[in-house]
C-alpha cells in the first residue's frame, strides 16, 4: 500500500462519484500524485438507476470502471478499498488494509438513505443508490407480478399489485412513471391470471405537492402527467409504519393502512458516515443530514488541506442556504477543489471562494414528458423530454454507453419493451410465499 | 395455482432452457394447454455466459424474460416456481407452492456442476450455469486484479495473478481465451503496481488434449492458438485439492501445488436432481452423471406421457452411445416431444422414434479464431470465427439482443475494451484480505 517516498504533492480523493471523479479528472495535468479510493470499482450514473430498477437498461450501461476512465491519467492511481478512519494530524487515511498518506485530501463519499429514525425499514423498502439496490428493486418489482400471477387469493393478489413509492422528488416521480409504463404497457399481455395494467402505483410525499423544489406551475404539470399515467398521488401524507405486507400513511392523525408487499424508498438521504468521522477528527458537529460544514474554499475548519465536496458537505450559498445534493454541485465543487490544489502545489494561490453556478434542473415523468427549470425559464412537455434525454445521454462517461443507452431508449420507445427484466440474486424471502 | 377443469390436454413443461422453451414454442398451434415452469424468470443463452463472466456482455444481453418470449402463445402460461416432487400416479407436479396436474409432462431442468465427489469445492471454484454464477465469476476475476494492485507482498501478488481454469472443453477454452484478452489487452494500462498482462492463465484438463471431443487436428489448432494467447496448458492432470490459496494438480502420483486464489470450474456436469426424483418415482436408477434413461420416444419406462429431454436425459444414439449435453440435442428433443404430444392429443400417433441430427459443433479460442466440425468437414481460423459469431448471434432469442450483442462485439473488437466490468454483489470474503 505504501508507495516510495516522492517529492510530489500527494492528493488522495475518496469516492469516485460525480465530485471525486471530476476532481481526479481536473488534476490530470497538475504536477501532483493522485490516488482515487472507492469501495466499488465503477463510477455510477445514479440519475438513471431507476431505469435499471425497472428493466429498461442494464447496470453496465450506466456505469464505467474507474480504472478505465482514468487509464490515461499518468499521475493517477485507482484503489478499490474501504476508508475506515482519518488521522488529520499525521495526514493519513486509514483503509481496511493499510493506510494512505496525503498532502491534500478530497472527501467525496456521497450519501446513502435515511429512514427518518427507522433503520429497520431499510430491508423492507430498498432505496436507489447502488447497482445492487437497483437490481434488488428490479427483482422485488418483477417478483411481485410473478407472485400475483401464482396466487388464488384475491386479497393477496391486490396487495402484490400495489406498489408504494415513498418520496415525491425526481427519483420517486421517475420511478412512478417507469412503473406505470412497465405495468400498463410492457407486461400487459404477458400474464394469464392477472391484468398487470391494473396495478396500483402510489406516490407518497409529505409535502403539499410532488417535485416541491420546482415551481408550482411545473409541479402541477408533473402532477397532471402522473395522473394520466394512473399514478395515485398521496401528497401531504407521511409513512408511519412499514411492515412486510402493509404500510401506514398518516395525515393529521388520520391513519390509513395500505396493503402492499413492495415499498420503494425515494425519500431521505443521509451523508456518508465518513462526514461524522471527519467531524469527530476535527472537533466539529454534523448537521441533521449528517453533513459536515465547509468553508468558502470547501475546506473544513482548522484543516485547509482537507476538502469535502458533494452530498457530504454542508456548503452555504450566497443566501446562507445549504446547496442541494445534486450532481452539478458535486461536479463544480470537484473542479474547484482540484484547481485550488493544483494552484497551491505549484506555489500559487486561489483567492476566490467556491460559487455554485446553477444551470437549472430537470426531471422526467414517464415517456415523452419532462419538466425543465433554468432560472426564470421553465418549460414542460415533449421538448423538455428531448432536452432531458440529450442532457442525460451526454453525461454518461463513455461513448460506448451513450450509444448503447440511445439504442435501447429508441428500441423501448418504439416497442414499449424493457428487455433487462431479470430477476437475479433474489433473497429467498421474496420468491416464496410469506 | 389450480386452474378450472378443462377438456384440453394439459402439458406441463419444467424448465425454460433450450429444450423446454423449444417444446413450448413447438406447441404454439397445438390444441393443448401448456404451462411452462421455471425457477428463474428468463431463458438464458448459456454458451455466451463466459462473455458475461469476463465483462464483455451484460447479463440481459444473453437472457430474455420467458413471459416475453411466449407472450403471443395464447395456449401457454408461464409460472415462476420451483418443482419439489412428482406424483406420476396422480399425474401431478408438486411445486414449492401448490401443485400442477398434467396429462403430458416434459421435464427439461438441465444440469448443474459436478465437483467429482468434492461438493465443498463449489464455493471455492464457481462454475458457469446461471447469471449469478457469471457475475460472481466476474467479481472474483476483477477482484483478484484489484487485490494484486493493493498488496505489497510479491508472493501474494503472484498468487492473485494466477488463474486456474479446470476443464478443457469448450467452456474452459473460451474462458481461457477471454481471460487472456482481458489481462493482456483490456486491463493493460489500467494498473500502476502490477502488469496485468503478466497474469498466468492455466487450463487444466484430465485428458491428453484440450477439446478432446473434436478431431486431433482441430484440437491441435486450438492448442496452438491458446499457446499464442499465453495460456499455460496442463493436460493429463487432475485437480486433487482446492483450497482458498492454492490447488494441487496431480499426474501419475506426482503432486504439484499451484498458488492461486481464483479457480474457475468448467469441468463436470451433473443432471438436475429432478432426474433422481423422477427415477425414484418410477422405480429406476440414474447413471453416473445423474441422468435418467429415456426410450426412443424420449419417455421414461412405464410412463409414456412423461418425457425427459436435454442434459437430464440419457438418450442413446444409433451406436448405443449417450447423446452429449448440447443445446442442439435439447432443442431437437424439445421439438420431437412437442410433436408427439400434439399428435397424440389430436388422436393421431407418431411411429418414428427420436433421431438426433448432428449439424456439427464449434468453439472459439480468443479473438478471431474458432474451430468448426461438421461431420467430415472441419476448419479452423478466422473464417471459422465468423461462422461462430454468426451462428451464436442468430441463436439469441430476441432481435434487440442480437443488435446489442453485435454492437458490443464490434466495439470490443475495435477497442479491445470490455465495458461490463462491474464488481457487484461481492461476498466480503473476496474483497478483504484473507
Amino acid at each position: 500500500m505504501d508507495r516510495t517516498q516522492s517529492a510530489k504533492h500527494r492528493v488522495v480523493i475518496i469516492g469516485g462519484g460525480f465530485g471525486g471523479l471530476q476532481a481526479a479528472q481536473s488534476l490530470k495535468r497538475a504536477d501532483v500524485e493522485v490516488t482515487l479510493v472507492d469501495r466499488s470499482n465503477h463510477h455510477l450514473f445514479q440519475p438513471l438507476l431507476y431505469q435499471v430498477a425497472t428493466g429498461g437498461l442494464s447496470p453496465a450501461n450506466i456505469a464505467a470502471p474507474l480504472r478505465s476512465i482514468l487509464e490515461r491519467h499518468a499521475n493517477t492511481r485507482v484503489l478499490q478499498a474501504e476508508v475506515v478512519g482519518f488521522d488529520l494530524e499525521s495526514r493519513t487515511v486509514k483503509l481496511n488494509e493499510g493506510e494512505l498518506a496525503y498532502d491534500s485530501l478530497i472527501v467525496a463519499a456521497g450519501s446513502s438513505h435515511s429512514y427518518f429514525g427507522h433503520p429497520e425499514w431499510s430491508s423492507l423498502a430498498p432505496g436507489l443508490k447502488s447497482i445492487e439496490n437497483a437490481t434488488d428493486m428490479r427483482a422485488r418489482i418483477l417478483s411481485a407480478f410473478e407472485r400475483a400471477e401464482r396466487t388464488d387469493d384475491p386479497e393477496e393478489r391486490h396487495r402484490l399489485l400495489t406498489f408504494v413509492i415513498v418520496g415525491g422528488g425526481p427519483t420517486g416521480v421517475e420511478l412512478a412513471g417507469a412503473l406505470s409504463e412497465l405495468s400498463r404497457h410492457t407486461l400487459r399481455h404477458e400474464f394469464r391470471s392477472i391484468k398487470s395494467e391494473e396495478a396500483t402505483i402510489m406516490l407518497v410525499d409529505a409535502g403539499p405537492r410532488v417535485l416541491g423544489m420546482y415551481s408550482e406551475h411545473l409541479s402541477d404539470e408533473a402532477t397532471k402527467s402522473l395522473e394520466k399515467l394512473g399514478v395515485t398521488l398521496c401528497s401531504g401524507k407521511i409513512v408511519t409504519e412499514i411492515a412486510p405486507s402493509h404500510v401506514v400513511l398518516t395525515k393529521d392523525d388520520q391513519h390509513e393502512t395500505v396493503g402492499t408487499e413492495t415499498v420503494l424508498w425515494a425519500a431521505g438521504v443521509a451523508a456518508s458516515p465518513l462526514a461524522k468521522m471527519l467531524a469527530d477528527a476535527s472537533g466539529q458537529e454534523v448537521d441533521r443530514q449528517g453533513r459536515i460544514a465547509v468553508n468558502e474554499k470547501l475546506d473544513i475548519t482548522g484543516h485547509d488541506n482537507v476538502f469535502v465536496i458533494g452530498d457530504m458537505a454542508r456548503c452555504l450559498d450566497a443566501d446562507g442556504q445549504p446547496l442541494p445534493g445534486l450532481a452539478p454541485v458535486a461536479i463544480q465543487q470537484g473542479k474547484y477543489a482540484a484547481k485550488l490544489i493544483a494552484r497551491r502545489s505549484s506555489g500559487k494561490s486561489l483567492k476566490k471562494g467556491f460559487v455554485y453556478r446553477d444551470w437549472g434542473s430537470m426531471a422526467t415523468v414517464g415517456r415523452s414528458m419532462a419538466i425543465v427549470q433554468m432560472g426564470k425559464l421553465e418549460f414542460a412537455g415533449y421538448f423538455a423530454w428531448l432536452v432531458w434525454l440529450f442532457v442525460h445521454l451526454m453525461q454518461l462517461v463513455t461513448f460506448e454507453n451513450r450509444l448503447l443507452v440511445l439504442f435501447q431508449w429508441a428500441w423501448n420507445y418504439i416497442t414499449r419493451n424493457r428487455s433487462a427484466r431479470l430477476i437475479t440474486n433474489t433473497p429467498v424471502a421474496i420468491t416464496t410465499k410469506s
